[in-house]
């Protein structure tokens, strides 16, 4: 018998019931937000489209600046704060960028008499450009390379979602300006290298790179590269996006610089950003029926130990599992013991597996006979026994191989439903099949609101590197010369 | 001859004088916001009262960062994020709270029709105990500790100073609730004990903690604890604040939870935080005539290399500092190698004094031929030779001495600048000699209004740990009897 004796056994089972994920993951639109809120990764906010991130979520955000930190400053780029508010005449300034955002805008009416209204900064292009007026004089000056964590507004219409697509969210946002195209573009394509690695590195999620079409890119963006994963539902999530601004940000805030050439120049500006939207991303790839599955290299706890307790042998358990929760934490492993004597080891299980935590240790008193311990991977189930002078490096590579299978099950289920058509019909047989598929396109706006139309939701995802159209390949949609190869899919 | 030719050293001399400081640190008013801007730690923005914190700020920041999460994480504190918005009425739900902080706060107008107005976080207590109103539900949730950095936006309507008084600026604030009050107050004087080893530690200021008068507490709060620094000019600063904030919060939004005694209770509530002001004291109490003093432990550069280059020599030279600079980053430092040719060494030493870099690597062609390089001081100006085989040793000695004097220079100038008195006439006279001064008080508030009066500004900065108020002493003011010891000063 366990010790504990469970004081109020129903109404215990009661609360296991509702504690626990109460759909699966196939049902994905009512799976999420469960999983969310159950696993204590989010919260809803009095404020509606607003999110709480909690503990268990924000970990793996301060992960994530942890690792792309000294990627940036690598590439010289360094951190700073730009304020919340924008003046509203700082948006009419770079037309489209005032087009594509104004809608979404919250605005602070300014306290001071007779002062234009604040913008609750949607993006920082504006009032990043207006210090650079300051700041650059001469080619001595570039490149200068900018980055800032911070919180934006986006006052959403649409449906919002947990990470996905909330009100608030945080993100990084870089900003750089150049002497010349080459270098910004060069810049613009290394950063979304490094997110894409970023991406599978940390969370364990693949993505295809590639270009937006004009339809789809930044307001006020010569052209926009993005990485795109694939959702278990068929649809796409915009991972992150690399602008390259081109000069038109620089010649409305009059950023102008002294070239070697002893002339005036406009510079070459480039923006880039990822968001709390990789969480779920990170949920929705890896979570399963049972609740979360936290990617080792991001989870706030990479082990929890959870001690079989029978009255007799209970202090020698303890004791050991002490012992290995401290060697642990001494090798820089964030490990948690559940030495809670009024919970079965069974409700600990299911606990520790809604929240994602990668290995579970269990330790009873016939393990410590033998001198060893189970461990048990979250993403499998796959148990081992190790002997305990073994413990710390069977952590290690267990976390290590669970990184690279939950990579490489990703990377299987993203490429088995790639697709290709050559037609109309095709193209929406495959959406049907929820496939990310691959078609001729022409490039016209026009022919992507058809396509989604008749889709039912499809919209251009990316021009993927390294897929030209075919020599005489005609656009799936109105028959013209296609220009490019062109990923559609439905989306987040 | 130098190998530079400068094209037009007029116009280079002209330049030098306005990049350098103009003013002296004795006139303080005037030498601050130049030191700040020319030393690049921030730069006004385009809405009134705001910043923006320039990269050799926010370096300090994130070093703040850096050493504070692992700390708070020994204690059990984890990292969440919570909404910028906040409801209106959750304002009202604590009397004193919205008293204290509606005159500052700014407005969005909600965009859902019919929705009350949204206010921008001047800190977080209600939105935060509205999430705890969910998640606590018996003393097994409890202790239950919460820390986030963020923004936060107060409309000051007094002057305002980059640093020290924006209507935007960064910090961290924890938010934490507990059983039962020891448990709580016990936390309340560790984690200002943690703030003021944070202020010695990494930015060698020294400061004085105690306990704030009831008219200067924080509003909504049972007690606040501070810790006060003195600036160079005899004002006092407060850099932080921890609050034991009762149960007021906790009625206000309905926390409630179920005792171990199985009978309702209601928590205990503390809060705690520290902000990007401490960039502002260290600028103050460190910069000198030349510029910005970075405390070692902060600084963004811990060395700048200025090779002396002359046209022979020269490739010589920039092989050596190349390595120096390569070496020192395997070890961890931040180098940054000035090796342009169209500035001067002297120029070029002007500038980092002016930014403050904490050491400068000086190596010419007769320091290669004895195999050694000068390190300089920021602080004291002092030259040692050192033999290249010795650098790192060097290095790493340099900045411990150099924060140990910073530190020490720094709580010299705060001791020498106490005293104390038991008349109002002493204490008018201490507070013109610019001190912070000591005096027996009955702790009412009438008496702190009077003597802000008598001494044209001096307020109540903290009732000090460990010194009582002698038995018969009488408040400095009134004449009843003291309750208490109570500094007074000017303050930011």
């Amino acid at each position: 018998m366990f010790i504990n004796a469970i004081p109020d056994a129903s109404a215990m089972e009661k609360k296991e019931k509702t504690l626990g994920i109460t759909v699966k993951k196939e049902n994905l639109a009512e799976w999420y937000p469960e999983i969310v809120v159950k696993a204590e990764m989010a919260d809803y906010s009095p404020v509606k489209g607003c999110m709480i991130v909690r503990p268990n979520a924000y970990a793996i955000w301060q992960k994530i600046q942890d690792y792309f930190n000294p990627v940036i400053k690598k590439h010289g780029v360094k951190n700073a704060y730009f304020p919340l508010f924008v003046p509203e005449s700082f948006f009419h300034k770079e037309a489209k960028h005032a087009e594509g955002f104004s809608p979404e805008v919250a605005w602070v009416g300014n306290k001071d008499e007779g002062e234009e209204r604040l913008a609750v900064r949607p993006t920082s292009e504006t009032i990043i450009a207006d210090s650079f007026a300051k700041w650059v004089r001469s080619w001595r000056d570039l490149p200068l390379k900018i980055n800032q964590w911070a919180n934006v507004v986006r006052w959403e219409t649409n449906q919002t979602r947990l990470f996905l697509r909330t009100r608030e969210f945080l993100w990084q946002e870089g900003h750089c300006v150049y002497e010349n195209e080459a270098d910004c573009e060069k810049d613009v394509l290394l950063i979304l290298d490094e997110y894409a690695k970023l991406a599978e590195d940390l969370l364990a999620i693949p993505s295809i790179k590639g270009v937006k079409t004009d339809k789809e890119k930044f307001a006020g963006a010569k052209r926009t590269y993005t990485f795109e994963s694939l959702m278990p539902d068929g649809r796409a999530l915009q991972m992150g996006t690399s602008h390259n601004l081109g000069q038109g940000f620089m010649e409305a805030f009059g950023v102008k610089f002294l070239g070697k050439d002893e002339k005036e120049h406009v510079p070459w500006y480039n923006s880039w950003g990822i968001t709390t939207r990789l969480i779920g991303a990170a949920i929705m790839t890896h979570g399963d029926d049972k609740g979360m599955v936290m990617p080792p290299r991001v989870a706030p706890l990479q082990a929890v130990i959870v001690p079989i307790l029978f009255e007799d042998s209970k202090q020698k358990v303890l004791d050991t599992v002490r012992n290995i929760k401290h060697d642990l934490e001494a090798h820089h492993y964030d490990v948690h013991l559940d030495d809670r004597e009024e919970y079965s080891p069974g409700w600990k299980f299911n606990e520790w597996e809604l929240k994602g935590v990668p290995l579970r240790i269990e330790l009873g008193p016939k393990d410590l006979e033998k001198h060893q311990c189970v461990i048990v991977r979250r993403d499998t189930g796959k148990k081992q026994f190790i002997n305990l002078a073994n413990l710390k490096d069977a952590i290690k590579t267990s976390l290590e191989e669970m990184h690279n299978d939950m990579l490489a099950k990703a990377r299987k289920f993203l490429e088995s439903n790639l697709a290709e058509a050559r037609t109309m019909d095709d193209l929406a047989a495959r959406i049907k099949q929820k496939k990310m598929v691959l078609v001729p396109f022409c490039g016209e706006a026009g022919c992507e609101d058809y396509i989604k139309e008749r889709t039912e939701g499809a919209v251009s995802r990316c021009i993927p590197f390294g897929k030209k159209a075919e020599k005489g390949a005609k656009c799936v949609q109105c028959g013209k010369d296609a220009t490019a190869m062109a990923y559609f899919a439905k989306a987040y």
